[in-house]
């Protein structure tokens, strides 16, 4: 059990130490990757080029690996970023965007988790599934509607590739194969938005920033990411707005919102 | 003549089937294309690397090429996707941004039209007419203002290319050389929202892949992006609130309102 | 001192000409840029290929290079475009997105500067101060905080780099070495808005493009910014909104509104 008091403090501490958050991800999800990280109060920057990642990666809080638009020249700059995060103990989150789609990206996935260490992935429950090589179903980058115990899957990713494994969907899982929390903060119009398991990723990112526990930190990021998701979906017409509201209620979701909502609790690991 | 009804079952079908479109596409487009496919109820993706585009495309929907920031990588990616869409029957839409305005532009963009078979191609008349070797002014990327017949030009480009031709503007025409329809539908703020023609060829293509007779699947898609435009407009400030409210509305635009809107009609060729 | 009637004068010029602004900018500002300028009456182009970057600068109105994720392959875009630009008299705006981060990124923007003729550069005063080899803290992409006369260091690049300088933070400085402007409009929450500033640099672009006298039209495109902003902040709920309204407010500016908020003063050299 995290108590919103402790999520809270994470946030308060987000948005008073505005850590750097260096991402490389995919050309769709640039600009509102920027504007969320903004709006949670982190310091995003974009920088790709391969004379210049692992500087970049060396003074960020976090760096958000993101293959949703991978190509060769990226890889090598995200596997030159890594290394330096590595070597400079800046946490690495990943999201393998679409992993299991084609054999490029399961591959490309597999590959960066063996060469650096990570320290969380974010995907839907076919992604990490794919980076672990367990089929499950999936169309592009939408999540596969597979069946199988997301726990079970979360767990197991964890142990696997030693880090940390949150799984999204209609509840979200975070495990490190220890310890493992379930979140059911958060609304379906956010499958409408595209991105928003990227800027998830990104925000979990901001939040290990500044709270070394990062099996807690991711937890907290789930919680405060989907809290803010209820909020800005009260009374809204389309994801059009919902997408506008969401950067509003992240940029405004106070400790109050988060005692209400929160809905965080850890799984007992008795019966896996 | 195409029954308001006929255009809804059409949208009905993108929302149940949900399609993947593969997009390979500009740059500053990207995140407006994929949020208004998601909006209308397609799954769109993004996939560029040389190393998977062939893989997309075989398991896409829809396959839609765009050149708005064309460069040497992208142009051999399309043309890799494009050879995989056309082997497996895969329907492929082009949109020639710019056309005519850099020499490199109409090459490329005629270039893509000899070496694939294009399903439809959608641009402004300008693009379309340097598309087929007609001289036409253009300024950018923007329309140009050049006279002309465009209905005239819809059937020759549909003739000469084998393809659907999807002329925008003030009105648009669909034409496949012997069919041809004028869409009365729009607002003239889609002109300030950047990406409204490219979003428009990407909803062509979701609409296609649901929807085999591909001139009625076009004329459908033109009449409900126009109709969901003429509903956003409604009231609104600016185009910052008309972009978010088209979202909305893609999302929202129902039977009711397709059977009130819609000013689909056929062209007769007897004058033509 | 520049009237507001002056000021709105050049404004109008932008939405009557719609002026081809060439931008040569980084992926996560792309879309807000392009929405920005056609919101304000430009008319924006994204091209960055070296195949077409040359033909393409040409015709335009005003050429924005702008390095917020530069790489090998940009850079030799921007100078190939930058050298067309200046070869065919348009003017060249320069953005030094990140200058001091890394060290890529300072020679990078230094290169820029010595091998082009530049009309403008507009930064952050940590960014221009790299660029002209003072050392000035920064973090990421974000200004620095650091201490230091802004206004003399405007007029140390203006005159350095034989260019206008353009420095924006609380208050913003424009300067040709000569004559120096400060402007005061503006609101905090264009800090929460990713490429608030990049958007501004093509937005001075436009204002070139119509108005010759380049210092005068850089004040007159941070007096209407600034003010937009000041209009779009009332009542508003957090940054999303904020982005939106913005854009609605860059397109309905008006006289009016520019006669009541405009905050452009002339600064005395006398004490420098």
């Amino acid at each position: 059990m995290i108590e919103p008091k402790t999520i809270d403090a994470i946030l308060e501490k987000v948005r008073k130490e505005k850590p750097l958050v260096h991402n490389i991800t995919n050309v769709v999800v640039t600009n509102f990757t920027a504007n969320g990280l903004l709006a949670i109060g982190a310091s995003p920057v974009m920088a790709y080029a391969k004379e210049e990642v692992a500087d970049m990666a060396k003074i960020a809080g976090a760096l958000v690996l993101n293959i949703g638009t991978l190509n060769e020249e990226n890889v090598e700059a995200m596997l030159l970023a890594g290394k330096s995060a590595n070597k400079h103990g800046v946490p690495v989150i990943f999201d393998p965007v679409g992993a299991g789609a084609t054999k490029y990206r399961t591959e490309t996935a597999q590959k960066i988790v063996k060469e650096l260490e990570i320290t969380a992935v974010r995907g839907n429950a076919a992604e990490v599934a794919n980076v672990v090589g367990e089929s499950w179903s999936i169309k592009g980058v939408d999540s596969g509607d597979g069946e199988g115990d997301i726990i079970e899957l979360a767990v197991k990713a964890a142990k696997q590739l030693n880090t940390i494994a949150v799984i999204t969907g209609k509840q979200d899982i975070v495990s490190d194969g220890e310890t493992t929390y379930i979140c059911k903060n958060g609304n379906s119009l956010l499958t409408k938005v595209t991105g928003a398991g990227c800027l998830l990723t990104s925000v979990i990112g901001a939040f290990c920033a500044v709270e070394k526990d990062y099996v807690r930190a991711s937890a907290a990021a789930l919680a405060v990411y989907g809290s803010a998701a209820e909020l800005a979906a009260e009374g809204i017409e389309g994801p059009g707005s919902f997408q506008i509201e969401f950067l509003n209620n992240l940029y405004t979701i106070s400790a109050d919102n988060i005692q209400k909502l929160s809905a965080l609790e850890e799984v007992s690991h008795v019966n896996l």
